[in-house]
């Protein structure tokens, strides 16, 4: 399949188109040049994205599908439509003041690939489903990769109900009113659903830009795992209470988190992060000692292993303040995912197209973690990534070449190419 | 005067009367038995609360008068009207869910010496003065003391006009709307305006209470420094920002939060305090690592080169700090005052009292700071301090006896008679 070709005016083009439906541009978010994208799940802006998506997709002949979480299917019919598909996607709702790329273009560039592969005459022996996934971002309800969670049984339909966003609305509600009325148990698909499920996206890191490379052919992708930590010391008058009796919650709550850097720096390994994201102080005034702190702790390890070492380690630090400061320190797991490993047949598919169209990759590891972690429940996964100006990504700024989209694009249609053969 | 009667069961119906003109409570903010007051500047509540004082004031048959700055003068006429009057009041507003004693001990406290004062036939030579002081609390405008500052000319009227609340309006705006419409710079009184000024407050800490001591007799007012500090990282996604390259504003700022608290333990001295009461995370998300951070510092003492010698240790531990992990702290300050020792005369008089009345007191410092700060500009000053349960403060479980209460109000009120007649 020599002819292949990715339109990539267009791609750009519904990039762009998808990226005006957002939520207006926090004052001062957005410089010259910049795109900021604010889309949460289930809010207006998202469902009037996934309409304008399901219109493309139509326009490609693709029958479409949604789920009860409203994860939604575009299907191109193989010659063996009882065979298991094959699937790729990523998703479109974006954390408030993101980019244009994380996600879109694993949803538009898996389009354009199922595009070109028609206008190639390709004829899939598998059918080729490009799925949008629900809510990869936690956002709304605290929890990421709400769609893929559900759909690989990693989140049981009950817990999903319960769900609950700031304002108290309920998932169950919410996607009831966003059109999504099935039992959300439905949802959920059986292991060996799908053939081979393979994801392209944005590297979120710098590594390719770095190396210059073209492609980076992803072989596990790091295990998170979140929690709350919540720190319950005494307040007081700033003035009035004095440094001995004091029993500060943001001096406490400042060594755990330098504890959670220096375990993450202790593993010496690269593979190893540790983020406190958000730290909530009570009552938070300029003269009021903090009484209660509330800090997000997200731990990512493609070693399983080595991040419950971490998150141990962390454990222990929070109790030794507790006990030196007489606060009380509790930690509440919001999630604890499993690594998953790539499937060794999608990663060659992926290495032979990148050499047939004679571009450089490399393998790697994804940092991140997206739908992909939650597919390598019920089949082999594997993900191309394609690099970011300066690694980063959630903000304004990111960037990817319409060059590096197209690439990505194409050396996608060619791994579905020989995924649906098999 | 032996006969002097403090009216104990109206004092205390009166500070209850007034704990209902709050806000509602935050969730779960009280506990049972707890009175959780919020009472902001300016606001409807305020409002409400300076109608009800005026009236009882009315009733006491004082005349009222209020500044440009909303400083309100209930005034007892003495018999040398053109003598510099005696003066003692505070504050009635209260920060979010505080309790209901800091401030209005001293308002109504002095309400009630004063109407003592007439019940036992005392004629006053100068006249005394109840003044109701705006904005004690920096609640609404970031800076506390907002009527002292103003009227004693610590602030000057241009600065003042140019504070803005969070939603963005200025002061002038909300205090013309609120029906103060002199020009602000009228609101400043040359020193020598008063003879004495004297405050009864609840001592805000735990010394009285554990000493077993009726009252404390203030020497000297710590002196507030308050800044803000801003740490700038760089952000990015938590999972595929990895660690050695990191420049995490939250980190960062643990390390300052720990270096504040550090400066003031160093001192060795119990007079020294340093607070981060505030910690604001950008963009807040679990799944980002923070780019920029802003904390509140607040540091005090009664020894202002002590306090100026800690502020400078913060400093030099926030470059030391953006020169090891690569980020910008820039630091505005907000307000240095400077600390005021209280008058000999007007605690040899308060010492009088307590002994005619035979309870204990002491001699002791004042940590918190207050309106009598700034009131020693203009003239000289002393505070009278009662007990408070546990020393807490701002909080719904803040609480003095009824006796306490009283006690002070009686001892107020033949300070006054003291000063009064001099």
């Amino acid at each position: 399949m020599t002819n292949l070709h990715i339109d990539e005016t267009r791609l750009l083009d519904e990039l762009r188109t998808l990226a005006t439906l957002s939520e207006p541009a926090a004052e001062g978010a957005e410089k010259p040049g910049d795109t900021a994208v604010t889309r949460i799940v289930f809010t207006r802006r998202d469902q009037e994205a996934r309409a304008w998506l399901a219109l493309q997709a139509k326009g490609a002949g693709l029958s479409i599908h949604a789920d009860a979480v409203g994860n939604t299917f575009f299907r191109w019919q193989g010659s063996e439509p009882e065979l298991p598909a094959i699937a790729t996607g990523s998703h479109i709702d974006a954390i408030p003041n993101a980019g244009m790329y994380d996600g879109t273009v694993g949803v538009l560039g898996g389009l354009e690939a199922i595009r070109a592969l028609q206008a190639a005459g390709f004829a899939p022996k598998r059918s080729i489903e490009l799925i949008l996934f629900t809510s990869e971002e936690p956002t709304r309800f605290g929890i990421g990769c709400l769609g893929s969670r559900v759909l690989s049984g990693t989140l049981t339909a009950e817990s999903a109900a319960k769900l609950r966003d700031k304002d108290d609305q309920s998932l169950d509600e919410v996607r009831r009113a966003a059109g999504f009325i099935a039992p959300l148990a439905s949802a959920q698909l059986r292991p060996g659903h799908y053939a081979h499920f393979v994801e392209l996206h944005i590297e979120q890191g710098p590594i390719l830009e770095r190396e210059g490379l073209d492609i980076g052919i992803v072989t596990a992708i790091a295990a998170p795992a979140s929690s709350r930590i919540t720190i319950e010391g005494e307040g007081g008058h700033a003035g009035a209470m004095l440094m001995p009796i004091r029993k500060d919650a943001l001096a406490a709550a400042s060594e755990v988190i330098l504890a959670v850097e220096a375990a993450a720096l202790a593993t010496g390994v690269i593979d190893t992060v540790a983020t406190v994201g958000m730290c909530d102080v009570f009552p938070g005034a300029v003269n009021s000692v903090p009484s209660r702190v509330r800090l997000s702790l997200d731990v990512r390890d493609i070693d399983e292993g080595r991040r419950d070492k971490v998150l141990a380690d962390i454990q222990q630090a929070c109790e030794a303040t507790a006990a030196k400061r007489g606060v009380i320190i509790t930690t509440k797991v919001i999630n604890s995912d499993a690594p998953a490993s790539c499937s060794p047949l999608i990663l060659d598919a992926i290495e032979a197209a990148c050499n047939e169209e004679q571009i450089s990759s490399q393998r790697m590891v994804s940092r991140a973690y997206h739908d992909s972690l939650f597919m390598a429940r019920i089949c082999p996964i594997a993900m191309i990534f394609i690099p970011c100006r300066g690694g980063v990504s959630h903000r304004p700024d990111e960037f990817s070449t319409p060059e590096s989209i197209a690439q990505g694009s194409r050396i996608l249609a060619k791994t579905l190419a020989t995924l649906s053969s098999l």
